[in-house]
């Protein structure tokens, strides 16, 4: 009994939505399949014919959640390529939300999105999926525009939206808030250091200047002098490094 | 009906295995909760109680799958870290052996190792957990000894090795092998590239020496004469660049 006290004052869409919290709380604990509406009526202190008049079925509470669930984790995502941010800057904000939405406070939600969606009807089915693929290509799109703008290396960008989204997305595998020992701010910056590092371009691969000393310019705006230095330091080791790499090469001709 | 005309002829052993690979198509198109032993025996254009002489109940079928599913998926990824390899090498080893292992036949099985682990007995379930740490524990090694023999940069181990598990796991539900327009190799590649570059030092990160010296014998090994020249030109840009920076560095003493 979670929201038994609060339920009987509460405005009818307030009395919808705390239904469907509990339903999707149920769900999760139980599974979509070996949960009743009774489970869920009881949770509340109500009985099944009370909940009758704010839903039709199980099958409407999936419904509703999907939806719900639909404008949490898409709308965010979707207002990223309009902003006025370079794609390695998008890339971070994507992952740093989706994280955040999945770690902070929908775990429940994301775990029975993908948990049941092969309980919906068919055409909210097809739904779900269209919207997948929108949400990945969203992805896509930014990994597209930086190899294009110089900023990423050339890779096969589908496989990377894939990759990246495995990898947010199974948190909700793994993680335990309760338990766990990571802050969400730590996996978002390890997450998004792997993903940025393993698509950026090294300087070495920088095959048109203008976009090595672009990138250069981008870089420079958080770096003390003192790190310019240290990479100055780099910089002049590495160059030594070829230059006797090269003097020793086996002389073929 | 699959197997059905050649199954009276199988030994009992083969049998059992028939009856569990079956059970594994059966229960991954229909849902574990949902698919019955008649559903099992009707595949294999039996009666139920003929299955009854090989398996014990629905339950015993499930457990068989993760029986075998656990020497499939655990036992080669084991082997890794004895190997007389890098720990880059290892990094790249576990990812094609855990793709493939998914990719190319075990896709059912994996879907079902994932997908009903709430439904096992409790003992069973607990020793999947203790699977599932250990596998998740060789990459975390492979990553520490990456760092600690300077490899790799500074990490979390565990968020990491997270990661690379959820990139490579989730495939299973995005790959469809008789429709997917890339082969595995080059999905291995692509997911490869994204965690080595991503996890790999920089030369400018090698804050000792001996490490960087160490990396660039080892990078030298593929590289072309003419590939040592283009990465010279731009190690040269890149210090004629850093030291333009300095130069036009705003003076605050």
């Amino acid at each position: 009994m979670v929201h038994g006290k609060g339920f009987k004052s509460r405005g009818k869409s307030l009395k919808k939505q705390i239904i469907i919290d509990t339903a999707l709380t149920v769900f999760h604990r139980k599974g979509y399949r070996s949960a009743t509406l009774d489970d869920v009526a009881h949770e509340l202190g109500l009985t099944r014919p009370a909940i009758y008049h704010y839903v039709s079925s199980k099958e409407d509470l999936l419904s509703q959640i999907y939806i719900q669930a639909m404008e949490k984790f898409f709308n965010i995502i979707y207002e990223i390529p309009a902003m006025e941010l370079t794609p390695p800057e998008k890339l971070r904000l994507f992952i740093s939300r989706h994280l955040n939405n999945v770690v902070i406070e929908n775990l429940a939600m994301f775990s029975v999105f993908f948990s049941e969606e092969n309980q919906l009807g068919k055409q909210e089915f097809e739904t779900i999926q269209v919207e997948k693929r929108k949400f990945s290509k969203v992805i896509e799109n930014i990994i597209n525009d930086g190899m294009k703008q110089g900023f990423f290396r050339q890779v096969n960008a589908r496989l990377q939206a894939n990759a990246i989204i495995g990898m947010t997305n199974w948190l909700y595998r793994w993680y335990k808030p309760e338990q766990s020992v990571f802050h969400p701010d730590e996996i978002v910056e390890q997450f998004t250091s792997l993903v940025e590092k393993g698509l950026m371009k090294t300087v070495s691969e920088s095959d048109i200047v203008v976009d090595a000393e672009y990138m250069d310019v981008h870089a420079t705006k958080l770096r003390t002098k003192s790190q310019i230095m240290q990479e100055l330091k780099a910089s002049v080791h590495k160059t030594a490094s070829l230059i006797n790499e090269l003097e020793n090469y086996p002389d073929t001709a």
